[in-house]
């Protein structure tokens, strides 16, 4: 069978343990790679174009927003990152389910720019716990660990559009779950109908 | 975490492999139970009322389909047949996933009356291959074989409402994949939005 792959977009507050879940969900997955951005930054020494980032310059970042190649985009102070949709299509129709770990707002984009593209919202069980985690990680000051408290309660509110939930709480199972979704995916009848045509 | 379960129904054409499918996929999971339908027939002996079947008379039967006390129902000849909604729900409640084997029409009328119910449609790779296994089986006549493969063109024509189709080339690949149906589907945003709720 030749499925076309999907892309599947990941969120979750800094804490909840994506990279982790991920990480566990795609191992001894050939059907998987990750999303390469476009990126207005200067390649660091070692990088190389298309396997890091896509390194564009302003101008092209520019004509890309405008011709609505980007599936999401953000612009920071110094910098601009996005994920472009022919790369994204190409390695879909090559069979490959892309992978994406992307905040909320990119991921509504994506949502909007693309409705098939399948969501999920990693979560921890709870903010305490996702308090503890922070804590644990010693990487922020108390401060910076009540600013991402705040962020993660703002991003529950607007999570409203994603397809699946998965709350992390023992990471070998949210991983399972997490690769359960991507399989299940894959099974969809829209993306399958062809089988039960072929027959016909 | 307490999920609420969901009710999978299972469709397919005769020789399609239906059972050998559910049965690998359901090895070891301790979170599915299959559907018990109601019947109009006589218990045979050994039979207990509750496990094989719930046992009611006709007008218990009729009183149910009046009061859309069933998920879908089907009168035939001699004897009806049906699946009971508060029995389904009450599984769902404890956090099982009710599992149904049903044929097209029945799959139809349930998805009608409960949309959330996840819609699987188990084929084989092609109808060649499944006029060799009905032959392979040995239990049929060449003139119920033709009747069958007209029968399965006829379900994939109608199979339009199904959430997923499952191809079943390799029985392992197949349960596979609907093991990780069935986990993904818990996952469900609208299933666990209490999680996200909870946190705010």
């Amino acid at each position: 069978m030749n499925d076309r792959g999907r892309l599947i977009v990941i969120s979750g507050p800094s804490g909840a343990g994506k990279s982790t879940v991920v990480f566990k969900a795609i191992e001894n997955r050939e059907d998987i790679c990750f999303s390469t951005s476009v990126t207005t930054r200067k390649p660091r020494p070692g990088e190389v174009d298309g396997r890091e980032y896509f390194f564009v310059d302003l101008d092209r970042f520019k004509e890309m927003v405008e011709k609505d190649e980007l599936l999401e985009h953000a612009v920071y102070v110094a910098n601009s990152y996005g994920t472009p949709r022919a790369y994204v299509e190409r390695q879909m129709a090559a069979g490959l389910n892309v992978l994406l770990d992307i905040e909320v707002q990119g991921a509504r984009q994506i949502h909007e720019k693309m409705p098939e593209a399948v969501m999920i919202f990693i979560v921890p069980p709870s903010m305490a716990e996702l308090r503890r985690r922070l804590e644990a990680r010693g990487t922020d000051t108390e401060r910076a660990i009540e600013a991402r408290l705040i962020r993660a309660g703002q991003e529950y509110a607007e999570a409203d559009f994603y397809d699946y939930i998965i709350v992390n709480d023992d990471a070998e199972m949210a991983a399972r779950e997490l690769s359960a979704i991507i399989t299940a995916e894959r099974c969809r009848a829209s993306n399958r109908m062809q089988y039960l045509k072929a027959q016909q």
